[in-house]
């Protein structure tokens, strides 16, 4: 029996950078309370999810891992609680720019770091402009408590980035959100649709999904976001264990047996029945072309 | 406006091969009166569902996609009504057998043959002794009412198929299927966990998916299965739009527009967005060495 909690927080983040850290610590100390040994805090907290409109200022919300405050001050945290901590941040490494997340292990220390693979682009949400597609590739971490993958928002719409994560061993998957309304169309709602491809990932890999989302109306310049929660936790079958609403501050808590779930995984069999020498067309945008 | 009207049928089968044909035709018929133009039957319908137990005499059931009945049975009925059938067959080319599907068009003819990638194997699910791994890789066929794409049973468990088959232009994807109860442990109730992961194809590839699956119990041997029905048909999103419960013999039948499908899956940019410079793991077992 290999037992470990794990915990999705949820919330608003304001234009004050100090007072969403407060924030983010207070769920987190919330959730460590609770047991849970594995936190996972939303998408690009520490700020007002600034992609929404292209604004050639934000450029400079963007700062080396040596010099975000949210993770110096988060690996204390972590060290403090033995907390296993993945922080989402904008992060700048010479003229490049990132959406990235650095895995803070138990102990306070960054694992690495894991930069964006899938980068969207629509009104709204404006994520070309202010990020260089990741150049990492998938990462997993041996963390003290798991094995761990961690996709970043628009990662978690891809099969094939929940699918490597976990044939490089992944036990868990994360994905830190920022997602809600439309603001060229009130008539579309994502959130169903959001989740059941993570629902998928989950079933598709026997594993369980923990995904983060942040609540709140978000308010830049003529435009307007409604953040619409529901953050979740499914089993390893793609069954939704613990959700929150579209509105509510919270930590969702659940624990898990990593090796039943390697069990089960095991005797279902789809990790020997796989076709690798028949996924070449994976590897191209349009079923003909290969990328290189 | 581009409207298609799909069916998935749901029955129990006999070892009577020619009653099961004749039952089949009964569904088959009730679908295109309701205007179905694409009917899905379940896999292998031919037949019990043999591979529940490893009987050397049932090799003899493999015949070649010219002698198969059900083909050429179905090839007159597909004329006559004017809709595409994928048909599900034991095939055997010279000293090979595998779990195939022919796709018949709405004239009769047969497009070609697609075969099964991904064999099960376990307790009831002995495929692997009757069946060859495919060797046709995933396939689209641009039928004369929709570009479908077509995976057979275990191929549903895995998102590499889905995709691949969106990839070549797949506007819907269908999922003959036979599954039901573990022989070996009467505790598994893979129903919810098998749904899901077409739900997640479904989604991330926003695509309806259609998946038909046999009714009934079936006995061989010291064996049986309670084969659980319960299929199925998705809108664009992987919400389930009609399905059928877990005993009954029926039809599914939905209608789809596939020119607002092609433009949602346009908008949401899922497919502008993917990264297959990085998703050389998927064509390794382990995340590590390539299989060539």
């Amino acid at each position: 029996m290999r037992l470990v909690k794990v915990a999705a927080t949820q919330m608003s983040c304001s234009d004050n950078q100090e007072h969403n850290i407060q924030k983010a610590e207070l769920f987190v100390r919330k959730a460590a309370k609770e047991g849970a040994q594995i936190i996972l805090l939303q998408e690009l907290f520490e700020n007002l999810y600034f992609c929404q409109k292209e604004i050639e200022e934000q450029y400079a919300l963007a700062k080396s891992l040596e010099e975000n405050k949210a993770i110096l001050h988060f690996q204390k945290i972590a060290k403090e609680l033995q907390i296993v901590l993945p922080i989402s941040f904008y992060e700048r490494q010479n003229n490049a720019r990132y959406n990235s997340i650095a895995i803070i292990d138990g102990d306070g220390e960054i694992l690495g770091v894991y930069r964006k693979s899938h980068i969207p682009d629509g009104p709204g949400y404006e994520e070309k402009y202010y990020f260089n597609p990741g150049d990492t590739g998938f990462r997993v971490w041996q963390t003290m408590y798991a094995k761990i993958g961690v996709g970043i928002c628009w990662d978690q719409w891809f099969p094939e980035a929940a699918r490597a994560m976990a044939l490089m061993g992944a036990e868990l998957l994360f994905y830190p959100t920022a997602i809600g309304s439309e603001p060229h169309n009130a008539q579309i709602d994502s959130k169903d649709h959001w989740q059941r491809c993570m629902i998928g990932h989950s079933a598709s890999n026997v594993m369980p999904v923990i995904a983060s989302n942040r609540v709140g109306v978000e308010v830049i310049e003529d435009s307007s976001i409604s953040f619409y929660g529901s953050s979740f936790i499914t089993d390893a079958t793609g069954g939704i264990l613990k959700e929150a609403d579209r509105t509510e501050e919270t930590t969702l808590v659940c624990q898990f047996d990593l090796d039943e779930i390697e069990a089960l995984r095991t005797s279902w069999g789809i990790f020997r029945d796989r076709r690798p020498d028949l996924y070449k067309p994976l590897l191209t945008f349009d079923g003909v072309n290969q990328v290189q």
